[in-house]
């Protein structure tokens, strides 16, 4: 696998939406890059609910945990379709150290950024926060009619939103009939990017009771 | 301050409790080195509300906002009276640059496994986890009778378990009733540690609404 010791380039996995490419409690071999795609680490209850606790962008670094030999507290499924490559982490250079540390470093942020919005803000608008952050991502699109759309599910929704898929489908449901969006199958079109934005206006901490 | 260029080894910074390393906004110029003590990555909501998005640990590194040469996205400040390094990231050897992704890695999962929490249980059992969590940090320590303690304030406890202080202070309270926990000022006792593990045994995702 590692280039440094076999000589040979290590090659990208292609995987498929919803295929997983490590589950939780495996144990921790290599170190990976997202190449294409959207993918996320998730958690899974002890209940069984799954809850998205990070996102993998093309380019980001995955499995640091490598790095401490430890296995996989999370698990790495593929939201879109994706192309990841497996590295040996003892084969890395200063240079690749360093843009693997800029990398994790990146993402911490983000991570960090996700949990903070999960805790603020109503469900509304934690839902149309979380759209529009997925719109930016190989889960969004235009269309022919220059409108941005989210290729997400309900349960996707609610997973990335500390909710249930029926809250979240209230939710749609209420923003369509407002005609800030429209959904239909596995899509949500972003109709009125203003109007979602000055949702965001206002927000407070949400209290977990 | 870089070993590296200047020959002179980085001196620690003291820090007392509730001082500020760094502030949110201010622009990024160090990496930074937890040597003794505990500190906090913050966020301020634009209502002024405090929440808790990471802590630091002795060993860890933090400001890795640097290797972009961003500015701080969250303020850091101590909890305890801390020492603290600053280092020129571009002075970092290979091994050092292994060593602060390590650090960033395990982070990375503390951080995701604060977030789970923070969603997960309802807020007496969310309080419950953060002080069996803090208890296992500097501001954790044992009594003359063996009990483990933690010194936090109510508010501290909301801060990190998406809460309000009045509601921490409600479940404080109850605690104290059921004979779990003694609490004084700034500091709670915990005295029945079995009853508080065994209050995490049926966990569910709390849903905000």
């Amino acid at each position: 696998m590692s280039q440094a010791i076999s000589g040979i380039r290590p090659t990208p996995v292609r995987y498929g939406r919803g295929q997983s490419v490590y589950e939780q409690g495996s144990s921790s071999s290599a170190l990976y890059r997202s190449e294409t795609g959207l993918l996320r680490l998730v958690k899974v209850t002890p209940r069984g609910r799954t809850l998205t606790v990070r996102h993998l962008l093309p380019g980001d670094y995955f499995g640091e945990e490598v790095f401490q030999g430890n296995t996989h507290c999370y698990g790495v499924e593929a939201l879109t379709r994706a192309l990841v490559t497996a590295l040996d982490p003892s084969s890395l250079d200063s240079p690749e150290l360093l843009e693997v540390t800029r990398s994790i470093g990146d993402q911490m942020r983000r991570t960090m950024q996700l949990g903070y919005h999960q805790q603020t803000g109503d469900l509304r608008q934690r839902t149309v926060r979380y759209l529009l952050e997925l719109a930016d991502t190989p889960l969004g699109g235009e269309d022919n009619q220059n409108n941005l759309f989210v290729q997400a599910t309900h349960e996707l929704l609610a997973e990335g939103t500390s909710s249930t898929r029926e809250s979240v489908s209230k939710v749609i449901t209420e923003l369509r009939e407002d005609g800030l969006i429209e959904s239909g199958y596995r899509q949500i079109t972003l109709k009125n990017l203003e109007g979602l934005a000055a949702m965001l206006a206002t927000l407070k901490v949400a209290e977990l009771v």
